[in-house]
């Protein structure tokens, strides 16, 4: 039976500085992979970045531009942020992902390397799970100027400089005030943010298919003041009240410094990431291996 | 100019248990406010039992079923509790509600009872702002049968007994296994119930305008068990697997003693509950003077 | 070289409900300790209970008063909660105990099963690390009476019945008004006791060398309400002011049903109880075994 | 009757970069407080920059020292960042000092600006109320050598640069492993420091009575993290083991762009801060003040 996926674009750890011991087992990672999914029928391309530090030489190279114009599925190999980073790029083109990790189990990258022999063909002739994910788009407002703007699939954080004291945070959603914070700073993150950064400063986890974003304060300077969960249709707006050497963080894209007065204004992107699982996956397997559920009770 | 609610129903203080001179004060209350709804131009219709209890005369007495076949608005006198209670009944009906509260600013009781007179007729005219609050519809079932069943507009709570150790539930979402949850219980509410009980429990705040329903476990065993959001499209089920005197509870509805094996199935009512505010409204202006952020820093 | 311990008492799980499978393992279990102590010079006395429920024969049997004005040490073989309830009878007495595991690690009961022929000689002729642990005397007065008294290594804990909404209770401490908390409940938690329950109502760990208490109210109605470490001189009294079916359990021993005007009044006994390890044993390390700390990062 | 205390010092707010608004109503309110003392009966003294900031000329003007060494007690002006930073500097000279809030009540400078003429006779004839609080010392060690040194009153606070990722801390306590954390920081606080920015990252309430420290992760990456309370007789290390952009902060004091393998090391001071209080004050009255307790249920 032929694969669904015709064209499939093959893209390695990303932003990578490896030792020459990981190059070698990258690179003999993905000539395996590239290998066997040429044996199952598919017409493997290999995101230029990735040939060039991996150096992988027998398949064609493309950029994200040229495997989002003519790729039908993206294979990752490597952990959760390399996934994210292509997820990001790709969205726009509606292409779906698979991931395949290199080291310990991700939340998102589910399927281990020595494993994907056995797990892609059913995959690759259309037995997957599919699992939307959203994504923010946000920006940085001086003056009226957007000054960054980035897209974040993991949350947008606002946060104080290191030694200062804490940031004053004006929230605004939909034009309404919300609240003036005073605390280390703010994280929205999207579902699949809030089992990052948002879950370690106190956020709870968003299913991925609640349409929802969640608002969480680092370190709060008032009790009461507690993570809140606002619809993806919204436009949250953060004022730069107070503080110094705040920064903002869009998944890991920083601008440092900015100045009272600045606005980070984020909403949802019109694009969806789409991730492809094996068939049977759900999203409570995961958070419960993850998360260390399974381990019967601590106390 | 006419109101465009022409039936207006009026409900006070919901099974209340009250005071000669609390019996006497919300007679006064109620009977100003229906000789103010007559001069504006309504047709007052008064619940039976409040009529009753607070000794209203002058109104024609309905039912709420009455109610909800005839009168185009309710106006609710009383305090958070009352209004969800008469919201619970009239939701089949899509009927709007107005509260007034008699005591302290309620989440959802917004109007204070010295302001209706100046703050109602822009409402009866149609300047108003409409808050939809999604409800649950919550059973219990024992080998099958439901033996137990409500409508639920704050939570659905499953705890232990009260000298007893801790229960051990077992959580399904769409029929996929979420988690054995060992822990003094479990709460699923709705956003608006997010500002109840699932926040002393350490739950997120909802926005009233997410689909979704937050999971709080109560003291969890597992310290990695969170608050987790999902969308109010799923069916959550609770099944007893551990524990005595476990119980459950819809709102105030309460069935005791639970038996191993049991199962709390929760979905989404197809009605809504419908809130009128007066022009201006906002969801965050409450929130911040119910959970006083605006006093400043407390530390 | 001999034992610095000659009487040496053997108790088992406490008031066990044991299959028949469970029995003979423990009655193995236990012939094998006996048989091990005596040939390390000890002389081995049996609990009476103990040695009724396991069938032991070879050994004198003496009730805990006898064990302690006896004996130079305790051996337990169970779980913490036998430990902790062999520790509260023997306190009075200053004998030092050494906690066995059957199944697995305990936060005091940290020697395998199957480790003892190795782990215990040294310690035997003195060669181990004491940890002392305080344990609090509480009572409950009514109308001036003691109605319920008892004492308890882990917490005390007053909580609402299960079908009721909340309790209230007026905490005073050395006579001064703390709080009036509008709560689940509360829990007054030993060092020993801030691993147990207060830890899954969201309390702190107290390392056992810091001489308080910590007081943890259980979904508080108030946001701001928080943990407090009291030095473990001060009397702390928690009288019931509202609430139905409000109970108090010291460690596993309960009072239902208590009456508004009911005052639970804890201070520190003046006994210890002394647990060895073995010698290296430090208190963290349990507790990163316990909490899985050492299992990388989660997140 | 004479006063006990009989050469007091008026500290004003400490490092005061103050509008001359600001300058001229701290210079009414220093003269009205010094002249107020002399008429007690006290010679006054004031801080030397205090003097000169406020344009204090009718009173002898000595620096810290000075007045550690002549003075009997020192009365400060301003609010709780005041009256640390000057405990913090007579606290080897065993002064007892008595705060005055210009502004909002603090934790520990507790009587009103308005206020004093009623409120400090009889606390200068000896009726008050005795509150000691503990300090830290904390050095930096960098390959053995102290490259920072500080007295902390609040807080020792190691945290990530801004827009770095986590920071990986080893902390040892007593020379004995306690845990990797991987987190934006941690806190180490003193009873005093319970009520700042530990409580704002989720710490306990530690009673100025306990003898105790907390260490408060900052959202850490392992959900078991939890707040610890440990002795204060301890001497705690956290080491940088990785993270880019590290700070350390005693009290306000930083010390940035910490190395890899440097060392913050924390043990008690020797000596304590005496705060004076009028007779009846208590630590409780302050916490439900200042956390807003007595305002009711919030849900």
């Amino acid at each position: 039976m032929k694969p669904i996926f015709r064209q499939v674009a093959l893209v390695g750890k990303y932003h990578a500085s490896a030792s020459p011991g990981q190059a070698s087992s990258t690179h003999a990672a993905l000539s395996g992979i590239a290998e066997f999914l040429a044996s199952e029928g598919c017409e493997v391309v290999c995101e230029r970045d990735t040939a060039a530090s991996a150096g992988l030489t027998g398949c064609r190279a493309l950029d994200i531009a040229g495997i989002g114009a003519e790729c039908d599925l993206v294979l990752v190999v490597g952990g959760d942020g390399t996934m994210l980073g292509v997820g990001r790029q790709v969205a726009r083109f509606g292409i779906p992902l698979i991931g395949i990790n290199q080291g310990r189990l991700g939340f998102i990258t589910d399927i281990p390397l020595g494993d994907y022999a056995t797990v892609l063909p059913p995959m690759l002739r259309g037995e997957f799970e599919e699992d939307q994910r959203s994504l923010m788009q946000a920006r940085v407002l001086r003056g009226g100027d957007a000054v960054f703007e980035a897209l974040a699939m993991n949350d947008v954080v606002v946060n104080r400089g290191s030694t200062s004291g804490m940031a004053e945070l004006r929230v605004e959603v939909d034009g309404h005030f919300v609240a003036n914070q005073r605390a280390d700073g703010l994280i929205i993150a999207t579902p699949t943010g809030s089992t990052a950064y948002a879950l370690s400063a106190g956020g709870p986890l968003l299913h991925p298919s609640n349409p929802g974003w969640v608002l969480v304060p680092i370190a709060p300077h008032t009790l009461s003041n507690r993570p809140i969960v606002l619809p993806d249709a919204a436009e949250i707006a953060i004022e730069v009240v107070g503080g110094r050497d705040v920064s903002a963080n869009f998944d890991m894209q920083s601008l440092a410094s900015l100045q009272h007065g600045d606005r980070i204004v984020v909403s949802r992107s019109q694009h969806k990431v789409r991730f492809l699982h094996p068939r049977g996956w759900t999203y409570f397997d995961t958070l419960r291996l993850k998360l260390h559920w399974n381990e019967g009770t601590v106390i």
